[in-house]
């Protein structure tokens, strides 16, 4: 019997390299997949229905959150996006973990209607640097960008409830730091016990 | 300001190899220091006072138990040896990690008195490998294994209430998952926001 597999939930302000850094963690470890969300947004040039997304109509959507399918849903620009928790169950009992990406509100969602989970927040080393690297990529207006540090001063006052926090202050340092908290989180005695306490004569109870 | 020191307590079966694994750990962390404990037996040729132990009388050491000093401590073979409150007092504070390998009781007895620290239990793989493993090093009698093998089944029991366990089949693998411990307890939101919060302006009320 292995161990039941675990949800990882990452959130961090725009810019703070969250997507380098969980494309790191699923290419390291084998047992760990993205999660794929549900939405209502209309799939584009090459998008993979079940890799990307899970496509589904407005109604399919409507008729899932009505029967309290989801663990967190949201609307952005008009189109609905939303994690099922049938996806967290199966990977739970599956034995393979799951990272998922999210904003705070969803993050906030999931642990309420979940109750699982690690939370880990991603830090920019500070505002100015944030600032910095988001004029780097060339892709905002300055309208955006101060838009985006607006945000992301609201968001960090989230990072509060989360279970960790990482520093992305040097890239391959923050990288390390995830995988060590994926990584012990395996360790935890809740779930190294369990498939293997009758092996060693232990019981569950503390 | 840099993070609180954290103190780190492994305990593990005589044989699953906790003295190798907590000498790669100090040897791999640079704020990680072994915690000297205080004994009441005579100094060895090359121990040094303050290195090894710190070496008291009887008397001393009495008077220090009657003043609540240890966070733990016990009487083995006639020799006191004890856990000062003030060494792990002195690693918070300072900022550095302090790492105590300690038997079952003398982790519960921290666990009471300190209520602090990251415990970790290193299983062996199974009792007819750890058994395996006592006779390969040809130190000790049948007698004495047997006697070994014996309290190891006493002292697994114990891991219901750490907080890791860390089972130890492959050395490489098990110091890998324990340097991630480690290192992932540092990431700990309790641990990251108090020395930066105030830098991101985030109030540390949940």
């Amino acid at each position: 019997m292995t161990r039941e597999g675990i949800l990882f939930i990452i959130s961090a302000p725009s810019g703070t390299g969250k997507t380098t850094l969980s494309k790191e963690l699923i290419d390291f470890f084998p047992q760990l997949r993205q999660s794929v969300s549900f939405t209502t947004r209309p799939m584009r040039a090459g998008e993979v229905n079940g890799r990307d997304y899970h496509f589904v109509s407005r109604e399919t959507f409507d008729v899932m959150v009505a029967a309290g399918d989801f663990a967190e849903w949201a609307e952005v620009h008009g189109n609905r996006y939303g994690t099922a928790l049938e996806t967290l169950e199966n990977a739970r009992r599956g034995g393979f973990d799951l990272l998922l990406d999210i904003d705070c509100q969803g993050a906030a969602q999931i642990r309420k209607s979940y109750n699982r989970g690690v939370f880990i927040f991603i830090l920019p080393p500070s505002f100015e640097e944030l600032q910095k690297r988001l004029e780097g990529r060339k892709t905002d207006s300055p309208d955006v960008i101060g838009r985006r540090i607006l945000n992301a001063r609201t968001e960090v006052r989230e990072a509060v409830w989360y279970d960790y926090i990482v520093v992305n202050e040097d890239l391959s340092v923050a990288s390390a730091n995830l995988k060590s908290i994926l990584r012990a989180e395996g360790c935890r005695r809740e779930r190294v016990l369990p498939p293997i306490a009758e092996r060693f004569g232990i019981s569950m109870e503390e």
